[in-house]
């Protein structure tokens, strides 16, 4: 959006959106292409950038979240639901960056509810948001168009990997975390190792099994398809995977899930079978959320650091609100394996594996 | 802070501070006292009111949340520190309500730091802000003062039910929750019952320790000083109250945990020493945090409604925005008994209690 306070025409309620139509008018591009200009972008021939800034720059179009505004800059966190078991750790993060930098952080839950997410934009464009940090990809590809058009710079934090879409993303590393989990494992003994997966449509899913099945095979150990169920990051699907895992006529003597929550529920399952752990069988989690530091036993994880990836995410789109570019498109944080009290050797060691 | 618009000397960036000051000078009154006309409120003489109202007519005077401003509007939602137990839900609740009234959230952290809370003030300030929802009583007194003279509305959300301040608090049932869940235990059959209890400067903890001294009490129990130790809601004194507990010549069969995140820490010291929940000792706990609903055992606890005090103290901070008065300045939301699987009878029946 922008503020068109020099040139003819001006809009005093400024609201620029009508401005930069004018502009394209003008100079005879689409409306994108002018947006395109405005964010620094090189997908614009040489010519048309000089005349659209020589336009932008004769109509006194100034970007809206400028400094000379006298008004404090505000950034956009948006999540799906604010029970994500990642919210409190992202915003905490997201608003510890934004305040460094200035910026008040305006937090909002649309429920993938389409009419909630355009209720949303609205009221981004009403405060002029400076940016906007997503957590996945919660908007529909027709809001992203509409964010691109104001000219509001976007940044995805993607904890889960969604399929890549075309505006910067913060993710993890989630092949090297999936396999420090089963490095850990297999380093402590196990070679039957159950795997609850994350939902197969998430890239995250993938990247965690690909990193386990990686383990596994540079330990020469035969990966076992049958050890591999799938669950949908919830306690509940942790706790049926594990159930399931349990009733294989072999069952595994370790569990990664590859989400704290599913881990959580694969825990809580061992429980009401009598089962211990790591005694009677070891779990490992992915994420590392502050619950699981004092989870009975306290979970070894792979931690993701969600807090750093909305720092990152605000850094980003801060730097392209000011016209500058990221880094890197897609930038992924490192993951760490953390080890608590839910991890030992098995109780008895599983088939060796044949070299 | 006030938009004078029409009058003489308005202030075109829209910061009406100066113009409040003025309208005090014109009237003979101080600032406070207009910003008390401005909010409606009750100690301003009728002949005081009268004249400053006669001012802020004639100059225009325009409440910075008017819907006529064509900006869209915001309330802050300040948490001392994001990692609070209580900050995800309490966001939640608060973002839900905010949004059905069309209104963005702004979520700061002050961290403790005086410079935060100012920096925050003067961006709160920048942005004018419609009100302001405080988690416990985080700022200063002066800063109290300065939201004050602002004309901005403060309301503070208040789950561990600090002092009372001169503002509206919405917190929860504390003493009725203390005594649900010690007579959720005594019905069970326990009589030696152990009790860590929070900070014992704040209103909560007493609430909560005199609630459940009311339920031993009401059944005949004689109370065990020796069996009350104090945490400070951290997993960690949870932990340490736990283990102070059972070091006792004679150990109490069950524990209330006034705090989940202490429940937490007391069923990792029971499982260190090999004691099980509930079979070897109850464990009820005092939030119901997401956390616990998955917990190993699945926590019995008193649930806090912390969504719902945050959705009625944006209904309040917004009533009071309109210059309406709140229904009641201290308003406690009722506390509920969810009984999971952390309690159970006492393995061996305590004495019989004479009654």
């Amino acid at each position: 959006m922008a503020a068109d306070e020099a040139g003819a025409g001006a809009d005093p309620g400024g609201r620029g959106r009508v401005t930069i139509t004018e502009i394209a008018r003008r100079a005879g591009v689409s409306v994108p292409t002018v947006s395109r200009v405005v964010n620094g972008r090189s997908d614009v021939s040489p010519q048309t950038r000089a005349r659209v800034e020589d336009l932008l720059r004769r109509h006194g179009y100034r970007r809206r979240n400028s400094t000379s505004g006298g008004r404090a800059a505000l950034l956009d966190l948006v999540f799906d639901d604010l029970d994500s078991p990642w919210a409190v750790e992202i915003i905490r993060g997201v608003e510890e960056a934004a305040h460094t930098a200035g910026v008040g952080t305006v937090v909002s839950a649309v429920h993938g509810r389409s009419g909630d997410a355009r209720e949303w934009m609205r009221n981004l464009r009403a405060r002029a948001s400076a940016g906007v940090v997503l957590v996945m990809s919660v908007l529909e590809p027709v809001l992203h168009e509409e964010l691109r058009i104001l000219g509001v710079p976007l940044v995805v934090v993607d904890p889960a990997g969604s399929p890549a879409l075309d505006v910067p993303t913060v993710g993890a590393a989630n092949w090297s975390g999936g396999m420090a989990a089963t490095r850990h494992l297999l380093a402590l003994g196990h070679r039957r190792i159950g795997l609850i997966s994350g939902p197969p449509r998430l890239l995250c899913s993938r990247a965690r099994l690909d990193g386990c099945r990686a383990a596994l095979e540079g330990a020469g150990v035969a990966v076992d398809d049958s050890l591999i169920v799938s669950g949908d990051f919830r306690p509940e699907s942790g706790f049926s995977g594990c159930n399931a895992l349990l009733d294989l006529p072999e069952p595994p003597t370790a569990v990664f899930a590859a989400g704290d929550q599913m881990a959580l529920g694969a825990i809580e399952a061992l429980r009401r079978r009598g089962l211990r752990v790591p005694e009677d069988m070891s779990v490992v989690g992915f994420d590392d959320l502050p619950a699981v530091r004092w989870s009975a036993p306290p979970l070894t994880t792979v931690r993701q650091p969600l807090a750093d990836m909305g720092k990152l995410a605000v850094r980003t789109v801060l730097r392209l609100a000011r016209g500058e570019r990221p880094d890197s498109p897609r930038v992924e944080l490192g993951t760490e394996l953390i080890i608590r009290s839910s991890t030992a050797p098995p109780a008895k060691p599983g088939p060796t594996p044949s070299l």
